[in-house]
């Protein structure tokens, strides 16, 4: 593993974006998001997720032109086209709109379809706490987990976002409706290791710890079993609903073939009834009730949502962003 | 177990409130509420829960006289104060005018502080499912469970409940962030039965399937380990902020003493950009793919959430509501 400062990486990440077609503004802040999520420490969906998004510019699912639009608008909710655009332009445009219908109603509510994967999902929670709003979006995705008690991955694991403004940083929840992704299945894997919980079943049929066991089956386990599975099914329906847009079964089953899928962004305004403060003591509140109560382990901590960011994120800005040396040079050969 | 028709329970639960002080129309209101939850099938909410019901009411947690209001409105945002209420009454209120306010500017949010247990979330759910909305909606409750990494129970199981509209009968979940309840505990241990799937941590601090066990740890497993978890956090966060009221860790940790909680009401117009049959059509199309994918039991069937529901609904109705008769008697005995 390299490290290479932020900002040479959203650099370089802007130049091959320009190459493919974007405008230099949107291919800096494309660029921006792609380094911002490595230096979050979500290495998933930054860096190494880079190469297979040139993939699906050059297959035709992603449209460097695509920009996201509002085509209909109903008080405090807006339904959106996100034109084939890249999923994090579009759910970045989103999030900013339903934080000013938000602000100018107390709630607001964007609803995409025809947009892309937004990559890192916690991004739109953390910028709508950043501007003092309590955020939530969710995404539906493509088949890729059995719902429970079936065999078929015919449900997606469509992430949840709910992210709560503090001065002492936010609060952001970003979770996937699988228990493990099939990202996280590899790298068990690749170390040797035995899942710390189930993760699915096997071919058999018996829930297992062995991630190897669920890569062959393909039989990811939802999130708390039935409530996981459930909750993907329902948060599927609601975005689809509201976007008129697809629903997980209509998308491709292939990850460079996922396109099109449906959003959902709402924001609240904490302030609206108070000075903000007053309402972000009560989650610093409930922070300090976690930090106060006794942990399982020894010397563990009990944490809160997305507390390790603001380290991670200062260790990674100080010492450059982690980049695995094949994915980069991957990146840099994309230069023309 | 009795079945006694649901017109004489509603009427007798009904007598009951009336003495307890409730308004003649209030008394029928909060009675059909106990009696639709046993209809449906959610026996832990319905008729077994009246005995406690009226115990808080003895002890001056639930006041029958306090009626929810709103206190503030901003654009389609309004906090309501629910003066110590019935839980039930307030939370249906609550949701009735979060229906309107979504109606009338496309999403609507009531949130809520200073109320009572909403026995079962599900009900709000079918509420604004049956005026044609989604509902969603979320209550913290007093702390009954760890936190991830925690051994101390400080994190409520703050129930979500999420809900679509349908002509066929919504789809409806509502599910709390433990794994399992300590009703369903209590139920498998007196069965003689192990749990389905690990329920929390033995007094060794080991995952494990008996109920009792956990029981005597009282270390209950949040729904899908630390995600449910952090879901529980951000839950009781957002709404004790948005409501400016009580938080998890302020709740009194004890059933007959939990008062003063924070709720939220969202409801999202999917008919703002099209007839509802469009929106419909899509959550048809969706239940249609869970009930066309291959189960994993032979003679198993993929179900949506709340799937059972209409036909338990029937049955009940049909043969009277299912009755434990010491549950009974104890009712029949609070009539003077």
């Amino acid at each position: 593993m390299n490290r290479i400062l932020f900002a040479e990486v959203q650099t370089i990440l802007a130049v091959v974006l320009r190459q493919l077609g974007f405008t230099a503004d949107r291919a800096q802040t494309c660029a921006r998001l792609f380094a911002e999520t490595t230096r979050d420490g979500v290495y998933t969906h930054g860096i190494n997720r880079f190469p297979r998004f040139v993939a699906t510019i050059g297959n035709g699912c992603v449209d460097p032109a695509g920009e996201a639009a509002a085509t209909a608008r109903y008080g405090a909710l807006e339904r959106w086209d996100g034109h084939k655009g890249p999923g994090n332009l579009n759910a970045l445009a989103a999030m900013e709109r339903a934080v000013a219908l938000g602000r100018e109603h107390g709630v607001g509510c964007v609803t995409m379809g025809n947009t892309n994967h937004w990559m890192r999902g916690g991004t739109y929670g953390w910028q709508a706490a950043e501007a003092g709003m309590i955020g939530i979006c969710w995404t539906n995705t493509m088949p890729n987990q059995p719902p429970w008690g079936g065999v078929e991955p015919v449900i997606g694991n469509n992430p949840l976002v709910i992210a709560v403004p503090r001065a002492a940083g936010p609060v952001v929840l970003d979770m996937a409706m699988s228990q493990f992704s099939y990202g996280a299945l590899e790298s068990y894997r690749k170390r040797g290791e035995m899942l710390p919980v189930d993760g699915g079943f096997d071919s058999e049929g018996n829930l297992t710890r062995d991630p190897g066991a669920v890569e062959q089956s393909r039989r990811l386990l939802p999130t708390g079993y039935w409530k996981g599975s459930g909750l993907a099914v329902v948060l599927d329906m609601a975005a689809a609903m509201m976007a008129l847009g697809r629903a997980t079964y209509e998308i491709a089953p292939d990850p460079l073939l996922e396109a099109g899928v449906s959003q959902m962004f709402l924001a609240l305004h904490p302030a609206a009834f108070g000075p903000a403060s007053r309402a972000e003591a009560i989650a610093d509140a409930v922070v300090a009730s976690l930090h106060n109560s006794r942990p399982a382990a020894r010397e563990g901590k009990v944490r809160y949502p997305g507390e390790q960011t603001l380290r991670i994120r200062e260790e990674n800005l100080r010492l450059g962003l982690p980049v695995e040396p094949v994915v980069w040079a991957e990146i840099l050969a994309f230069q023309q």
